[in-house]
């Protein structure tokens, strides 16, 4: 019998998420946006094309790659009608206690520390650009209970990554960072 | 058009949450029982019934039934074949690097804080009882792959829960406690 | 030898966190006007004094009176220069990259779930009231880097169980939920 | 005036944490062994020395340094008696209660993910090998209050890296994987 195939590579786990988000309305652009706008407060030259860089990378890890997936097939058998309930209820009306949803966002977010997790509140909070879109859309027929946290976190994702790779590069090149050799291969 | 029922009493959801749990082969004894092992071991004058009620007492809040319910939704949902690729295979699998259900495991936990925490992974590592059982069962044709993280929680929720009470309790009736009138009524 | 007092009642937290803050410049008032604001977008008819309330309300907890006196702590050493190096000036500065400051945030908004940290990264990332004013001191001698975080935290959990009051009322009172008797007590 | 040196790199932080480290009596050595003894368990054939360097370079990260040495720091600052009350009885007697030292390691093993955070709470509440040695310590006029669940997530989290480069390699050379291209580049 053929074994199922469970594990992806990066590259492909890529293509799932994006086609999948592309199916239920989401670009990449989209959420790049939303890291952009967040982002460009702090960094007034940073570039819409450095955040899109950012949500491609997201978008090949395990750990991000089973909260999108799992998130947006929850949405679509929900719209299928194939839950029983009270799960079926609570997902299309999207409860407002119910909050497994952030729990999510929360999760994938956190791939990028706390930062990334005050990040992803701002933007679930506040609702910019597709988030406050697909939020309505979810009032209207279409199921977005998880969709619209997963795409804020992304953007939250990709926002503070964005942040953090600059810090992290200013670190490097700061000349009063006297460079040590490690010294664990002599300790070994 | 009659609404959907998507709000429960406390009474509801505890009866809700016990059936699905013995549909799927666990009594809330099963859940006392890991409990009152794991607290045994600080407090050996415990009881069980004293878990047992903790246990039910759980079995009561919201955010402990949605995260009991969506998980168990996911296990029968994944039985009955109604999931699409990826995710119907990483479920059927229980594949390792999936940890979205010890994710839901950890915050069934955070409501007893941190050391709800770690006491979930002390029983999520180490299996006792009917988490055991669970996990090899799953491993012969069921699907318990939320199941046995949703029940290692709610242990660990409820032995995190009676050790808190006890402590509380020793707090109150501890005689170098002077008691202080709250001042806020003034204040306002 | 005289045993030291760590063990406190819940009016005795109250006073002492409720002095600290003061000694630190914020009222709860300030703090119940940050929730206020927050929680008035969804209920229009909120009033100030139920957010005073569960501001003090949440300062009665034993987790969250940890986290404030910790926090508040290590600002009151920082700025006595008590601190060794690297966290002395890790801490005075109020470096980006560190998050143990908002790692507390989370942690005191954790009890009021999902909800409560997103709400706290909202006002984490917009810096209402108090929280601006705290964060603007922190760059002009005075060491606020724990304690803007954790005022924003507080705000968060009190705007929550505001929230959270009102949605599990209105399920109490919800016509269509049919009072059902736990069958807890006649299984043991 | 010359500004204080806040960010270092990640052979700075590595040393610096070798050494606090060492300072509070632990090795990399002693914490390499306690993740050894965890993955053990799954993957006999795995080697100490693949631990150690797991140790290692979770030293080096960022995030890690700053609780690393923030946790020391509050032990050494409550050794010296430089702590005000609540905090220096709280932390000298180690309240079970206090849960910011568990906090503080659940962090540190959340950047191994949910499964890095369930291997911190096996570790914490089961304390192997230098992690109870530090706990007995505790009780007998040291402080290690924080250091024992920082070595013991330290430990999880190398465990945890442990596994997943195992898990991700034999993801790299699984032959069902069909290699694909990433599309961005042609996208933007």
């Amino acid at each position: 019998m053929k074994e199922k195939k469970i594990i992806y590579s990066r590259e492909e786990m890529f293509k799932m998420n994006k086609r999948k988000l592309e199916e239920r309305g989401v670009t990449l652009e989209d959420i790049a946006l939303i890291a952009y706008k967040q982002q460009s407060k702090y960094n007034p030259d940073i570039e819409l094309s450095t955040c899109l860089e950012s949500v491609a990378k997201i978008l090949t890890y395990r750990d991000i790659f089973h909260a999108v997936q799992l998130g947006i097939e929850l949405d679509v058998l929900t719209e299928q009608g194939k839950l029983s309930e009270p799960m079926q209820g609570i997902l299309e009306e999207d409860l407002g206690m119910f909050g497994i949803d952030e729990l999510l966002g929360l999760s994938i977010a956190s791939n990028y520390g706390v930062i990334g997790q005050t990040n992803f509140g701002d933007i679930d909070v506040n609702k910019p650009g597709i988030v406050g879109k697909l939020n309505k859309e979810g009032r209207k027929g279409k199921c977005h209970t998880f969709l619209d946290d997963i795409v804020g976190a992304l953007a939250a994702a990709a926002s503070t990554r964005v942040a953090q790779i600059q810090s992290e590069e200013y670190a490097e090149h700061d000349p009063s960072i006297k460079q040590l050799q490690m010294d664990l291969k002599q300790k070994k």
